[in-house]
C-alpha cells in the first residue's frame, strides 16, 4: 500500500514505519522534523512540513491509499496549560486533514487516540471500548472530540477510520524531557543519578505497553479495511512505585524519590481491555514488561556513553 | 445579582432576560445584534460585540457575579457543513470566555448545552444525565467538548459551572428560516400555505420544551450555587408527523408534506429525563404542549398581519 505517515519521525510513528518498511509498503513521511534517531530510510518519500499547513498536507495526501496519523502537538501532562492551543492545533488540524483527504478521495485513516485519557475516571478496570468517554484533561477531551468527528465523517462522507486507543506506550525513542512519558524520564534520571519526581503518592496505576507492540497493532489495524475503535494495551496495571522499583532493579542502581502534589486531572487507575484487538486482529501485547524495560534502559544508556 | 447574558437578544437568551428582569437582577447583555423583538429594555447595559472579540468580552465580564452563555454561531441542522468553524467559533470561543472570566475572578457560569444532540443514539429513553455522551453530529460534538472543558476548569481553576442540556426548545422569537427549529419553521410554512419539508419519514421523536419553561430553569440554575449538569425537557416525546397534525389543528389549516432524505446524523429518538432538575430545583416544564404551540402560532401570526 501507499501510506502517508504523519509524524513518522516521532516516537510511535517511527516504530510503525519500521514495521511498514519490513512489509514492503511504499511510504511517505510528513513530519516537522527530520529523522532524529537514524539516517533517512532509503526509498521513503520525506516531506517536511507543519501539520497546520493545508497546502503541504494536501500535496502529501495526494495519491495515497491510507493515512496514519500520529501527530500531536501536545502531551497529556501539559495540554491543560493551553487548551485553546490543543484544540486549534490538534482538533482543527485533524478536521483539516479529513477535508484534504476527502478532496483527494483518500478515505482510509488510522488515528492514534489515547485510551489512557479519553475514559476519565473508569467505572471498572480493565476498561472496554464501550465505556463512556468522560475525559477530565485537555488531551483526552481533544482526542475524544476528534474521535467523534471521525465517526461523523464516516457516516456523512465515506471516511474509513480506524481508531487506536493506546494505553501508556514506552520504549526506545521516547523523549525523556519529562513530558512524553514516565519510563523514559525516570530512566534518564536514574542514569544521571538524579532524584525522580513523583506526582502524588505513586499509587496511580497505569497500563504500560511496549511501543513495538503498539506499532505492530497500528500496522495490522491501519492496513486492514476494518473500521471502529480499538484499545491497545497490555491489560495489566502497575503502580508507579512498583514500576520504579522494577526499573531500579533493571538498572542496578537507585535514586531518591521526591513526591510532588498530584494533578486533579490525573486518573488514579487506567488499565485497558484489549480483547477486541485480539478478536478482530489476533493481536496481543507480546513483550514482557521487564524485557521491554530492559530494552528501554539499554537505549537510554546508549545515548550516554559514560554510563556502564 | 449582576449578570452578564451572552446572546441576551436571541431566542432563548431574551426569554431568560425577561425572567431575570422580573426578579430585579442587574443585567448586562452582550450580543452581536440589537434587540430584534422589542425596544431596548430600560436599565439594561447593552454591549454590542462579537463573541470572538477577546477585549470586548473581557470588558463585558468585568464586575459581574455570573455569566449566562447562550451564544452559538451554529445550529444542529447546519453545523456539519463546517465543523472547523463550529469548533473555532464555539469551542475556542468558550475556552476564551473562561480565560477572561478567570482573569476577572468571575467564576459562576451557566452554559446552555444540547440534550437533543450530546447523547447521540440513546440506549433507552428518557435519557438521564449519566447516559454516555456519543454525539454523532458536529453541534453535539462541540457542545460535549465544551462541557468536558468546563468540568476540567472546575477541577483545575475553581470555575463554578452549571450546564443545562436543553431538549428541543420552541416558542415565540424562534427564527423560522428553517435552521433553528421545526416548530417555528413549520408554523411559518403553514401561515404561508407552503408545503412542509420533512427530513425522513417523520417518525423521529423529539422532546419539545416551551422556551418559557427552559428560561425558567436557566434562571433557577444560574442564580443558584449548584454545579453540575441538568437535562431540561418535558420528558414526553412526540413524532414529527403527530406534531404537524397538532399544529395544523391549532392553525385550522393544513398544508402538503414533502418528504426528503433524512440526515445520517439525526437520531431517531430523543426524550430527556429531567428528574434531577426537579429534585434539585423543584423545576418541571409547566406548559402544556398544545397551549405552547398555540402561543407560538399566535406569535407567528402576529408577524404576518394579513393572516386571520
Amino acid at each position: 500500500m501507499k501510506i502517508l505517515v504523519l509524524g513518522g519521525c516521532g516516537f510511535i510513528g517511527s516504530h510503525v514505519v519500521d514495521r511498514l518498511m519490513r512489509q514492503g509498503h511504499q511510504l511517505r513521511i510528513f513530519d516537522r522534523s527530520e529523522e532524529k534517531f537514524r539516517l533517512p530510510l532509503p526509498g521513503v518519500d520525506y516531506r517536511r512540513g507543519d501539520f497546520a499547513d493545508r497546502a503541504a498536507l494536501a500535496e502529501a495526501v495526494e495519491g495515497m491509499d491510507a493515512v496514519f496519523h500520529f501527530v500531536s502537538t501536545t502531551f497529556p501532562s501539559t495540554a491543560n496549560l493551553d487548551p485553546k492551543r490543543d484544540v486549534a492545533d490538534n482538533l482543527i488540524g485533524t478536521l483539516q486533514l479529513v477535508e484534504v483527504m476527502l478532496e483527494a478521495d483518500v478515505r482510509r485513516l488510522l488515528f492514534l487516540s489515547s485510551g489512557a485519557t479519553v475514559y476519565g475516571l473508569p467505572d471498572a478496570t480493565p476498561i472496554p471500548e464501550t465505556h463512556p468517554l468522560r475525559p477530565i484533561g485537555s488531551y483526552g477531551i481533544t482526542k475524544a472530540a476528534i474521535e467523534h468527528n471521525l465517526e461523523m465523517f464516516r457516516r456523512t462522507s465515506g471516511l474509513s477510520p480506524v481508531i487506536v486507543r493506546a494505553s501508556n506506550p514506552f520504549g526506545p525513542r521516547q523523549s525523556h524531557t519529562g513530558v512524553q512519558g514516565v519510563v523514559a524520564t525516570f530512566f534518564n534520571r536514574i542514569a544521571n543519578g538524579e532524584p525522580i519526581e513523583i506526582w502524588g503518592d505513586g499509587s496511580v496505576v497505569r497500563d504500560f505497553v511496549d511501543v513495538r507492540d503498539l506499532a505492530d497493532f497500528c500496522l495490522r489495524a491501519g492496513t486492514s479495511t476494518r473500521e471502529g475503535v480499538y484499545n491497545a494495551g497490555r491489560g495489566v496495571g502497575i503502580s508507579l512505585v512498583d514500576l520504579i522499583a522494577t526499573m531500579e532493579r533493571i538498572a542496578g542502581r537507585s535514586v531518591p524519590r521526591v513526591f510532588k502534589p498530584s494533578s486533579v486531572t490525573d486518573v488514579p487507575v487506567s488499565v485497558l481491555d484489549s480483547r477486541a484487538a485480539e478478536r478482530d486482529f489476533g493481536w496481543r501485547a507480546e513483550h514482557d514488561l521487564e524485557e521491554s524495560l530492559a530494552a528501554t534502559w539499554d537505549w537510554v544508556r546508549s545515548l550516554k556513553p559514560g554510563i556502564g
